[in-house]
């Protein structure tokens, strides 16, 4: 398979967008990735499109082509795929996009993600986002996402003595990057205090814990690397794109301290990019919940195995830091639109290997990684970008 | 790209099964189609799994792993993708398979399909399947599936004067065919007067001209040609796989009498195989309506435009007529569980090619193909198997 580069990218801000629907948002995502790409439309010869419950939220489905439609490309007639994984779904997206590409069945092809979310209640919104649990085993027995990682979170602590504090640094962290992202929903810094006196959500997780359920876009145009600079002066090379899967159910894995799936689809990108852990310059990680950062960055190899509380607080992943977690503020803080995080979390990992992430740059990086999980890890992708080529 | 081949499929009985759930048909298919293909569950290391609204209709996204653990290869952790794309979905799940092995991406892939349709009311059914339409211009004013393809059959009657009768010809045969196969849902034949005088549904489409919401999984197993004979005496070639989109609302398009995904889809999968219509032995094609049947065979190029309803009446696409259509009994008859339709068009193109389809045998068939249309065409999928290899 040949080498894949992504050659522009798009976003929607992040938030509560009442003025924009779900059409809306991904129309405007798209179209900024195409003019960031430099160029046509009509260009594209396949679309493959993230999003988990766009049926459940705002009852349509079939949004492939929908997506095409909008962007007024329906007179290409190009295949137009949509994917789901959970919160993962925006990930998967990019990987079969990867693959089209990669496999030479296709040659320019748009990724992209979309969630429109903040038009259901609350009871609703729970009901949804436990649709990627196990619905007969977790969600009809009245555990939620938030309950889920609220236990993860109970065991680590009780295991590797992870504290409450070093939870609420991953959570003060990224509102101090997302301050500095003009796409982040939360633009305000916030005190360890914050996290620990706001409203429980589920024992040990507060509100400040929770990366809020938001609307957003964001889209992505690959081509391969060999007509990347026809483009543009700066292609990204996906030096690796894996995906893995586990349990549906968080009761029936081996641990629930660490995520198999994304140790193994790290363990795999790393081995496809031929580099390791050490490599990377930076990472986007998936912080649904603050534990799920700390379970990541031991996952990937960034901390030992029971140490990630201490590296969080120590300011090991501080933008400054040894290996900068985030830097976009992470789904805490510019918000988690769920089929369109894992796009965004791309598109930070371009903007730095470009050198174009304004006040949050990360000096000289060349490795950028992105991983991202469905549920409570029953999906994980990990991609892995090469810049500076 | 190399060459892939069908190595192995199975289905569940289609109908209103109620001791089954989602889960329980994927795995029964899974299984079934694993043991077809003579291997273990283990050695596959790819899922694409499509489904419409399995978070509609049971409350449950994040279907692809879920299907990899209750098929209880969760310990294999291998990528499991969900597609969706109305009722194609099941089709785009096997290209989507198809392009993984084609690459090399992948070695043995299965590609599934799966709906649990019978649980939810009548107007949660209505609601639910206009999802694959447009929602904020077709099903918000009260357009359903239904209405808009009873649109479609009124101009295509008005302006080739196709006749009611011809319309229940379409589902005459299907049912007729239906007696024939052990997995169909409606194994009783009928006559043109039962379709005549049946509840009209959208005028002009009775209840017998619109394929039945059911319940039902099927899956298939995919390898590369070269490696096939290792499973399999009867490897069946994937000669073509083709997707193609159009816009999402049946009002945008250029012409309501026939689908230019289709055709565009026909066109380059014929090219694709090296072949032309004529060469085609049998087909299975997207019947939910029977005014979808004479569209396609038009649109496929078995029948010129506007002589669908002839060929249809005039016995042309009866079991030993010209050009079988729908020897499974079609969607009107074998029934139509959403996500599982695409696949099962392909186990019957299989088992067609192979010589094990029973009393529905079709005499020395090398060449099937499969369309399969989501929505009321904003997707087309069409697949060509070749046997005799």
């Amino acid at each position: 398979m040949r080498d894949v580069a992504v050659i522009g990218v798009g976003m929607t801000k992040f938030g509560e967008l009442w003025e924009q629907s779900l059409r809306d948002l991904i129309t405007e995502a798209g179209m900024k990735a195409i003019a960031d790409a430099n160029l046509s439309g009509s260009d594209i010869d396949g679309a493959y499109v993230g999003t988990m419950s766009a049926g459940k939220f705002v009852g349509q489905e079939h949004i492939a082509p929908l997506v095409v439609d909008m962007a007024g490309l329906s007179n290409t007639h190009i295949p137009a795929v949509r994917v789901e994984a959970g919160d993962a779904s925006g990930s998967v997206a990019f990987r079969e996009a990867y693959l089209a590409v990669a496999s030479g069945a296709h040659e320019l092809v748009i990724a992209g993600g979309v969630e429109k979310m903040t038009d259901v209640s609350s009871s609703q919104m729970v009901n949804i986002q436990s649709t990627s649990c196990d619905q007969e085993w977790e969600a009809f027995f009245g555990a939620s996402m938030s309950s889920l990682y609220g236990m993860m979170a109970r065991a680590h602590m009780h295991r590797y003595g992870t504290t409450r504090e070093q939870l609420a640094a991953v959570a003060v962290k990224n509102h101090a990057n997302g301050v500095l992202n003009p796409n982040a929903r939360f633009k305000f810094p916030i005190k360890p205090e914050d996290v620990l006196k706001a409203g429980m959500v589920a024992d040990p997780l507060t509100t400040y814990d929770c990366a809020p359920a938001s609307d957003g876009a964001a889209a992505v145009i690959l081509c391969s690397m060999e007509r990347a600079r026809k483009f543009t002066d700066k292609p990204i090379r996906i030096a690796a794109s894996v995906q893995a899967s586990d349990t549906i159910a968080l009761h029936d894995r081996r641990d629930i301290c660490t995520m198999d799936s994304v140790v193994l689809a790290a363990k795999k990108a790393y081995a496809q990019a031929g580099i390791t852990a050490e490599k990377v310059n930076l990472a986007e990680v998936h912080d649904a919940y603050t534990i799920g950062e700390i379970m990541a960055i031991e996952d990937l190899g960034f901390a030992e195995k029971g140490k990630g509380g201490i590296a969080a607080a120590s300011g090991e992943t501080a933008l400054t830091g040894r290996i900068p977690i985030n830097t976009s503020g992470g789904m805490k803080a510019r918000g988690h639109p769920l089929g369109a995080t894992g796009i965004a979390q791309i598109i930070e990992i371009v903007d730095q290997l470009k050198g174009r992430a304004g006040g949050r740059q990360v000096k000289d990086a060349k490795f950028g990684l992105a991983q991202s999980v469905g549920g409570t890890g029953a999906t994980a992708v990990v991609n892995i970008l090469e810049g500076g080529l």
